[in-house]
């Protein structure tokens, strides 16, 4: 017998993944032209291509036992630095190498900040729409997920009730910034409220509260808009970050963890995320990979081919007559269930080998989720069905 | 405040780790060819060519989107497939795609499989002297690490005492062959003892006991030793095996688990390791390293250089009066201290900028480890020091 919370997880095993795994299959019997697969944000754009150069220059300069060795489990001294560096230039603000762990991925980032922080029954707040993974990642280390209520009016956190759900046990808040399900930007305002609510908290109840920003699609936003970067707006922020999105590599989980020295405690929070970086079987951030991500710190995938992808699917399902905030980051639409169980219109979309994730996968029903990160083609050939789609559920504009 | 226990983690934080760091301070002051870093299991022969041979190939002729995109949480099918048939030719098994899960790394693989399979208070047995992170992954599932004592005799492990530490309680049996710290590989005697051992305690207690084999080191054998395979000889047994030594990847982070149809409950085993990767936040293993393996899934990095390191510092020791097992696995000497405390051995060392490992960090005081994964001159150049502590301990031969 496996664990029994385990037996529960492989279950309810994630819906997302349940949907990457069916487009595969009916890839196979329709043929991947004819299923327009919306489930997982796996990134179509290709990798700049500074990331192949990169590559081919380390591995003709550089020792094999140097670029595939151990090296310290935060990760390559030089590596850290060169990407402070690169922070302190794009947010004005000053760390240094001891301010960076390497992470595998922002997940890995993620768990190895929250085996740093989390005691047993400590309670760790995050903003539905969530990316349901943080439920998993608080309960490995016993901590409690509690959830603030949708605001589905445009989807800015819900301040109000924010405020009523800290307690002495809440830990730390994961604010994920663009939003994934939504797309949405919180904005600078949002993020001082949030902050000075914080600060308030921490002092009635004589705590630290840590907020963890997860923050892979910090470079995917349109229409100009800015993502403020939250160690500047309160000092117990803990930034995690991953390259998956902004250099379209996902598979290879590379990305880092900011500790700023600010932030209460941050000497042993340092030494605590290198430790479970280590012990949680992470070691450190794949070596060949910190070492790509170095050269490549400016480098960007291109953004424009997903706002593209964003204009054709936002302006082809509310000319449908589907319902949708339009969002500002990510590669996400959050759209307004045409039926109450949103189950019900993924079920339906499917029969037309249209893949789309229930807002339930992310504590929000009513909505689901569509990814923009597929072919531009896709979306296109994708428009017919969802007009079919409409019509049976008698979405008209 | 950090958690509790990572405050523990922290201030007892790895000898072997603050050594690999020391060393990297001492070489900064006295230069690196001065310091005699024997601490750390980091390989010092290259990979073998064919991984950059397999890199270039694979960015030439893949999409990026696929080399560097998400798969299956399990691994990419076609490379799973690719190992499954390896091991069949080697080991004249029948292994699939399905059996397998590719991880990041042995230490990834270890914490996916002790995630799947334990409930808080489960009992893992490991034998003395053992690596030393086991307890911690152990512990990551609130399990419980149950110690052999050690044979020092021959270190192979102790199977009278073995019998008595099994319960009913007891969920894995943590085995590592070839064996780190001593390098002594366990025979198929001791393997059949073992597992027989096994069945009757699984039979008494109506339990399931896994099997939960280490093998990093499968390829670094000596002398022509056959190192057992052990799912052959007991059928509830999950191999962990990584690349990290046998094409010198330990930065990469890149392995895989094998979980045999034979082994009780496979089917959820197999599904609980996938979710598992998921959840703990590695997601997958990384993508490029995982195509690279299954395009040098024969390949090796050149095992002869150990072999002659092995000769230079075991003979080199002996005939200054050390006493020691000879290895013939791994790159590890697990030396007796002339020092009832091996810390003072250490220390002593130290002085001498000869850095090894005190074998109280592997549950087995009154030894020492040195690997000797380092170059060969390292080694020649270290034996005068060796010399000069032996002669400052009173070793004679």
């Amino acid at each position: 017998m496996i664990a029994d919370n385990m037996l529960g997880l492989v279950k309810n095993s994630s819906v997302i993944r349940a949907m990457f795994e069916e487009g595969n299959r009916l890839a196979k019997i329709h043929g991947a032209e004819n299923v327009y697969d919306f489930s997982l944000g796996n990134p179509n754009v290709p990798a700049p291509a500074e990331v192949g150069t990169a590559i081919q220059e380390i591995l003709d300069e550089e020792k094999s036992t140097y670029v595939h060795g151990y090296m310290s489990n935060a990760g390559y001294e030089d590596v850290r630095k060169t990407i402070a560096q690169s922070i302190n230039q794009k947010f004005d603000t000053t760390f240094d190498a001891t301010n960076i762990v390497m992470t595998v991925g922002a997940a890995g980032g993620l768990n190895v900040i929250l085996k740093t922080l989390l005691n047993p029954g400590d309670e760790v707040i995050t903003f539905a729409p969530f990316f349901g993974e943080y439920r998993g990642y608080t309960a490995n280390y016993q901590g409690i997920l509690v959830v603030v209520a949708p605001n589905t009016v445009d989807f800015q956190p819900n301040l109000t009730e924010f405020a009523l759900k800290i307690t002495k046990k809440t830990k730390a808040v994961i604010v994920n910034n663009p939003n994934n399900p939504t797309g949405v930007v919180y904005s600078k305002e949002t993020v001082k409220k949030m902050a000075a609510i914080l600060e308030e908290k921490q002092k009635e109840f004589g705590t630290d509260i840590y907020i963890v920003s997860d923050e892979p699609y910090r470079e995917l936003v349109y229409d100009g808009v800015d993502v403020p970067y939250l160690t500047k707006y309160y000092k117990n922020t803990i930034v995690g970050y991953s390259y998956s999105k902004s250099l379209s590599l996902p598979g290879e989980r590379i990305g880092y963890l900011v500790i700023p020295d600010e932030a209460a405690d941050s000497e042993d929070i340092k030494a605590g995320a290198s430790v479970a970086t280590r012990i949680l079987g992470f070691v450190n951030a794949p070596s060949l990979m910190q070492r790509v991500v170095a050269k490549c710190v400016d480098a960007k995938c291109d953004v424009e081919a997903y706002n593209r992808n964003r204009e054709l699917l936002y302006n082809g399902l509310i000319d449908l007559g589907f319902e949708c905030v339009k969002p500002q980051g990510a590669f996400y639409l959050f759209v307004k269930s045409p039926t109450e169980d949103e189950k019900v219109f993924c079920d339906i979309a499917k029969k037309y080998n249209v893949l789309i994730v229930p807002g339930s996968a992310f504590g929000c029903t009513g909505y689901v989720r569509i990814v923009y990160c597929v072919s531009y083609d896709t979306i296109k050939n994708s428009l017919p069905k969802f007009a079919e789609i409409a019509k049976e559920l008698g979405v008209t504009k």
